[in-house]
């Protein structure tokens, strides 16, 4: 049963979007509830429920956002802190490289690079579904910094290669750039010794 | 005598630069030349060069530039490859501090985030101002790749510092990245042995 093709229900989705999208944009991902998303819709929140899971997922769904966090978290830590480095370099790069996944972060991007309020929606989901979970898993005091420090290295790294584009980084192979970063975030990302 | 506010002279420095702007964005960096954006505004070339010296300098000046990359790369390279990383370092992070320069930093990054021409324009007037005197300096084979990485960690703390404002890398002074970003730079920066 094509569920997703029956009109009535795929305009409901349609509206809980655009009701999402504007209640983010004018309160930001904290204020917003699933609860008044559903209300501006004219539904239960049951129904969002249903359609998105959770309210990270119906911002993830609004923003066109390319990937899981949870599932990003997992794969870079998960396995221990040896090779932290190379894999946040890798999941990030490929994410950044995908066919279905570049136009969306290319677009996510350029509005946050233009638009005070989508920086701060950007910003807050960011910090609230990844800052968070990586630096607890780091540990240390600074970790929040180190945090930045890596990201900073990666999101430089996606505006040379897929913005910019500017050789010859924008043609290098993944696996040369990981090989060049991942000594720095691990650097980075290393708890100081005291 | 106060020259820059004789009104017939101020109006044909704005009639210049107004050429230029247009003649920069029409054929990019390369290919504008000194001559043909006096024979738009109907000047003599010489009248171009009373004004902004070199086609380099006529740039900076409709581009609203906020610094001299001859002089850059001379604060750079000049002392020798010791330090080098600190100074990259702390020179782009003050220009970024700058009352005057950050508001003009600012522009020209978030346009070329979001205008094609305009990162067109950016990267070639880099290129030739800035890589080839750096990658000349640094020497090596891949000397271009190793300035690429050293500017995408510049580059990606601009954007998490001054036009995202993620905190706590945002309010974090000067010389406390400097200290943590100066050993990536002399990373990258630092001719492979063989």
């Amino acid at each position: 049963m094509a569920i997703g093709r029956r009109p009535g229900i795929s305009r409901t989705r349609e509206e809980l979007l655009t009701a999402a999208r504007r209640r983010f944009a004018d309160l930001g991902y904290d204020k917003t509830t699933v609860r008044a998303v559903a209300a501006d819709a004219g539904v239960d929140p049951g129904i969002v429920t249903h359609f998105f899971g959770t309210k990270d997922a119906m911002f993830r769904a609004a923003m066109d956002w390319p990937f899981d966090p949870d599932d990003f978290v997992r794969a870079i830590v998960g396995p221990g802190r040896r090779g932290m480095g190379e894999r946040l370099a890798r999941t990030f790069l490929e994410l950044w490289q995908g066919a279905e996944s570049q136009p969306r972060l290319l677009a996510i991007f350029r509005s946050a690079s233009t638009h005070e309020e989508s920086a701060a929606l950007v910003k807050e989901f960011v910090h609230d579904q990844l800052y968070g979970r990586l630096a607890e898993a780091l540990g240390g005091a600074d970790a929040e910094l180190r945090v930045d420090l890596a990201l900073s290295q990666l999101l430089g790294l996606a505006m040379l290669r897929h913005v910019l584009q500017v050789e010859p980084i924008a043609s290098a192979p993944v696996e040369q750039v990981v090989a060049r970063i991942a000594p720095t975030l691990d650097g980075y990302l290393r708890t100081p010794r005291r």
